[in-house]
Formats: structure tokens, sequence, C-alpha cells
């Protein structure tokens, strides 16, 4: 293999299949990046052992010529020392020439850097996916949906199946739910398909967020295909590759309750700082536990209390209030999480009692629905 | 005590002494801030063992009102939570009213914090400092000076006095030194004043740090006062205290070689690339070592290899070259942590041979001079 290309794409390219290297693998040839050269291209490909992703650089673009192959061939570079020197590289251009037994050297400008390289052979083939089940979405729909639920999952691995995000296509619905079985969040988005479907596919919270971070800002549409037990994200020149998590994710949708005996409308600002204040003291307690109570006058109060500091409270306006009075305890921390990720002026907050769920759902929209549950507590 | 007070004035003046509380004290009181009323203005202070700090914000300026004090006194109220309530407070206003047993009330907007506040009696009482030896430099000269010294103080606490930067001033020239026995940092600047001098003033390079930071942007003067085994910055409305290290810092001037076989000029900005290009691979081998050599051709080779990796060189042009050829080996991070530091575009490295002292110094003036030890290496 001999090439030369663009240090900028080179680097664009590293950066978004590093993302699949694990820095603590116990397979030595995934601590690389596999570089593959033909004549339209060049494929580089990184992989661990739940995701792979791949990205294509075309050595000519409608604008400009990227890079040229003199030699057509593939190797395997240590990733660690690879994503860092490329950045680094003096010139604009980078030539790569793969020698004997893959000895590699790089140049560009003065730096000439000789890297020992491994055998591609031994690199692990990516799965090849049936593409029965395609449907497309928005690429900032995808990062919203997922940056709303997967605060949610749980980092215990006690549960793995709830290390996951439940993603389910119904009738052109296309729904996201996360769950710790304390709080639990759901997102749901129309898609333009009536033919695909699937239910009970989970993938992993942290291959979702490896995937949020290389959807583009642009407004272009991430082309999803689910298999067997593979999902592919097609996301222009890259693809990213992710397994499913085994197992049945439990059914949440008998615990969500369809009544109230208590309906607030707030502004989400006005009482997401009113909460963070009061998480301020709570947190100094270790247990998070802030109070919400309606009052006479048809407001809200928010406190918290510290044995050691004091306490905290604050009367809150709010925009509407059907029903009984109520007075709950719950975690802030999980409470502000909600909060954070809430795209929309006013929500909405549903209560049954005291010890029952907390319904917590954006007003401008009907798309997100989020729930923690309470604490018990004596007073 | 009970008052009324901006909170961004509140809030700035919270900020500067925070960085004196210490956050794992066995001393409760210490782990506050104290708050002082007078009729003038109101002062907050803050101690850990090795410093104080001191924020006094005046309740007239020439521009407006920032405060009214109704009662005068003072209390003690708990840091980590105070620092971050005030920042998120809803109202610009704040009201502070402390009651019996030092219950303090703290309100802003609908918001009201009960606070439990210690009593301000037990709090420890500044230092006298006898101001016969007071010196002014500007503000970003002083900064300047500790950035490019205090990054080569050692953190082995094994040897306390070297963790701290050495201070002198002799006939109108203010010095600061530090080592860590394996490289050593030196600046100087002239300031304006025959009659104050002193030496052996020892400051706790963290200390320096710490002041950095506070240090205002703005190019105005900073009033340094040396006393018996305190040192006082007076920054505007601030008061910094800083306690001495003990004991006697080893006289460096001998190891500062006045001669060299080898003289080099180069680009900093170049030098610096080229070795950081270099130190990653290093890093790989956990060594650093990194190389350079003079060429036939009259310039520099800089190079690092790496039993697993691989290797990396580069020639480099040089801008004058004086003396005999030199091959020599170095710890890169060392060396890089002085490239960062110097203000020049070019700089003078001198070498008296491949186991002796490095020397090097900014080319477009003589306030810096750094010293890195080399590696004792085979070939």
């Amino acid at each position: 293999m001999k090439l030369t290309i663009l240090r900028n794409e080179l680097n664009d390219a590293i950066q978004h299949v590093s993302k699949a290297v694990s820095s603590r693998t116990t397979i030595p040839i995934l601590s690389g990046i596999k570089l593959e050269a033909s004549f339209t291209g060049v494929t580089l490909t990184a992989s661990d052992t739940d995701i792979a992703i791949q990205s294509f650089i075309p050595l000519e673009t409608p604008d400009k010529t990227i890079g040229t192959v003199e030699r057509m061939g593939s190797v395997v570079l240590p990733a660690k020392f690879f994503v860092e020197i490329v950045k680094k590289l003096p010139h604009e251009e980078v030539h790569i020439d793969v020698g004997e037994r893959f000895q590699t050297l790089i140049t560009s400008g003065s730096a000439e850097i000789q890297l020992v390289g491994l055998d591609p052979e031994e690199f692990p083939v990516l799965p090849t996916i049936q593409e029965d089940q395609v449907f497309s979405i928005p690429g900032d729909i995808l990062r919203d949906m997922i940056r709303q639920t997967v605060f949610a999952v749980t980092t215990n691995e006690a549960s793995p199946i709830l290390t996951g995000v439940l993603w389910n296509l119904q009738d052109g619905v296309f729904k996201l739910v996360a769950t710790d079985r304390h709080r639990l969040a759901s997102r749901t988005s129309p898609v333009d398909t009536q033919e695909v479907r699937f239910s009970n596919v989970v993938i992993s919270g942290k291959t979702l967020s490896e995937l949020a971070k290389i959807v583009p800002d642009q407004n272009v549409l991430v082309d999803i295909v689910v298999a067997d037990n593979q999902v592919l994200f097609k996301l222009g020149n890259v693809l990213f590759f992710s397994r499913m998590l085994d197992g049945t994710y439990p059914d949440t949708s008998k615990i969500i309750p369809q009544n109230f005996k208590t309906e607030l409308v707030l502004n989400t600002k006005l009482l997401s700082d009113s909460i963070d204040r009061a998480y301020l003291l709570s947190r100094e307690e270790k247990t998070n536990i802030v109070r919400l109570a309606t009052t006479e006058n048809g407001g809200i109060e928010i406190s918290s209390s510290s044995s050691e500091l004091g306490r905290v409270n604050e009367q809150l306006d709010v925009k509407e209030f059907h029903g009984e009075q109520i007075r709950i305890a719950f975690n802030s921390k999980y409470m502000l999480d909600v909060l954070k990720i809430i795209d929309s002026e006013q929500l909405f907050i549903g209560f049954t009692g005291a010890m029952s769920p907390i319904i917590i759902k954006p007003r401008d929209h009907d798309n997100g629905l989020h729930l923690i549950l309470p604490y018990r507590t004596t007073n």
C-alpha cells in the first residue's frame, strides 16, 4: 500500500473511527486502526467487541483531489499513537508507504515516522448485514432522541438489559425508552415507513452516546438498518455497526399512570432553577431529597433541608393547577436530569399520590414522557 | 448583622476568597467564609493553614450603590454551599440577616435560605504584618513570572523546600527560581526599589498558582509586602496572605554553566512542534526520551524510538550554530514545559557536553533562563 492523502481529511476519518477503539482490549489487533487503499479511496476501520466504525475517504470529491493511491493494499496501525500524531503532522499532505512485514513509513514535511504495522488479515471482518429493514431519520432528531433518553439507563451491570435503550418501531412511530427502575425516559418520533417494524431492539447506552457524537450537525438523513442482532447506522461516508444487547426488555407500559389526581403546568426554566438551588443543599446530605408541595394560594413550594447546614425553600407560581393538594419528595438529581433536556418552555407534571410515579411531559408537543418514582419519606 | 448587597459583587468577592478554603480541613471553622459588615462595606475572609484571602466590598463606588448595612456584625457561613448558592440566586439583590446563635437567613427574590452559621470569634485572626519591606510590580508581569517558573517545582513532599519557588530581590532586580533537581526555571524582572532587598523567601508553588488566578488581567500594580515569615499581596480590594516555607533553599547558581561548547539559535514554535511529535512516541515507552543531534549539513535532527511502535525523526533548520557537534538525550516532557512558556520567537540552546546541563533562553530578552539535565544513555 502506498498513498498520498490530505492530513485534515485523514484526521477527520481517524477521529470518527477512533471512537470504536477500545483502550483496554485483550486482543492486540483491536488496539489498531485498519487502513485499506483502493483506487477509489481509503477505508478506515476500528472495532471493539460491541461496535465497529468504518469511514471512507474518497480520493476525489467534486471540489478537490483528496488523495492518490499508488499501490493498493492494507495495514493495521497502532491507534493511540496514530490518532495523536496525524493531528500534529507539519505538512498538509501525508504519505503512507507500507513495506515488508507491514513496516509503515509515514512522511509529512520534514517529519518521518516509521511504524510497526500489523497484519490486516488478523483484523475482524465486519458483519454482513441483511438490508431488509431500513428506515431514515434526520440526524438532529436522532441525536435529540438519544440525548433525551440515554441519561436514564442504569450503570449497574447487574441488570445488563437496563444499561441499554429500548428501540421500537410500529406503524410509523419510532420510540426510545430507557429506565433504571427509579425513573424512565421515553421519546417518540414519526418516521416515514409503514413496512419496517421491530420491537425489543436494545442498544447499549454507551454506544448510543458515542453514536450521537458522530451524527453530523447538518440536517441530513441517517439510514438505520435493523438486522438479526446488529444495527447499522449510515452517516454519509461513515458506517457505524452496533451489536444489540441480549435479553428481553421489561414491559414498562403498565407503570405509567394514565389519570392524575393533581396536574400542574409550570415554566420549565423557573422550576429547574428552583430545584437546582434546593438540590445544592440536598446534595450535602447525600440523599438529594427535595420536596414539592402545593400551597393554599394555588402555587407550589420547593424545599430541602440538611441537619448540618439548614434549609432552602421557595414559592413558585404555577400556570395551571387542577386537582388535589399534594406533598411529595423525590431525587432532585433525577428531576434536574429531566428538566435539562425538556425542549419546551412549559411543562406538565402529573401526580397520582405521594407514593406513586411522577410524570413530567413537555407542553409544546407530545413526543416526550418522563417518569420519576418518589421517595417514601415519613413527613 | 443585617445587610443588602448586589449578588454579582458578592459573588465576585466569594470567588476570590474561596481559593483559600481547604476542602479537607480538620478544623471545622476553616471550612467556612467569614463575613463582616461595617458601615463602609462587607469584608469576606477565608483561610487555610498556608494562605488567607480577604476581599472587601465597598458599599458605595463612584458608579453605584453596591449595598446597605442595617446592622453591623459578623458570621461564618459554610463555604462550599455558600459559594454555589450565591451564584444561582434568582434576584440581583441579596439580603442577609444573622439572628440568634448565628442562624442566618439569606433571601433573594422568592428564594429563602436558612443557614446554620458559626461563631466568627472562633475564626483565626489574620496576621499583623510589618509594612517595612514593600515593593510594587505590574500584575501581568507577576503572573508571567509565576507561570514561567512554577511548573518546575517538585511535587515530591520529601523535599518540602523544593515544592516552593525562591524569591529574591537585590539592587532592584526581582528574581524567581524553581527546581526539582532535574530541571530549573528562573525569571527576573527589574522593579522600582533600591531599598527593599530580601533573599531565601520561599513560597509554595501551589499557593503561587492560586495567587496567579486572582491577579487581575488589567495592567494594575500589585503591592507586595515581605515580612518575617509571611508575604502579603495587595490586589486592589483583595488581600492575599501567604506563609513562607521553612528551610534554606539550595544555592543553584553554581550548576548553571556560563560557557558552552555548542550554541544553537532555533525557531521556538518549530522546535516545540517537532519535539511534541517525538514526545508522542517516547511517551508510549514511559521514558519520554527524545534525542537531539546536530547534523553534517549544519542543522539538527530530533528523534525518538519505541521498541514496540517504531521511530520518529525529523530534520530542523537552525538559525545559528556555533561550536562542536553534539548528540544528547533528554526528558521531552520537561523540554516541552519550557518551550510552552518561552515568550520569544527564537530561542538559544547551549550545551557543554552530552552529560552536562542544557540551557534554554529566550532570544528577545534576557529575563528568562531554563536548565534541563540530560539523560545518560548509552547510544
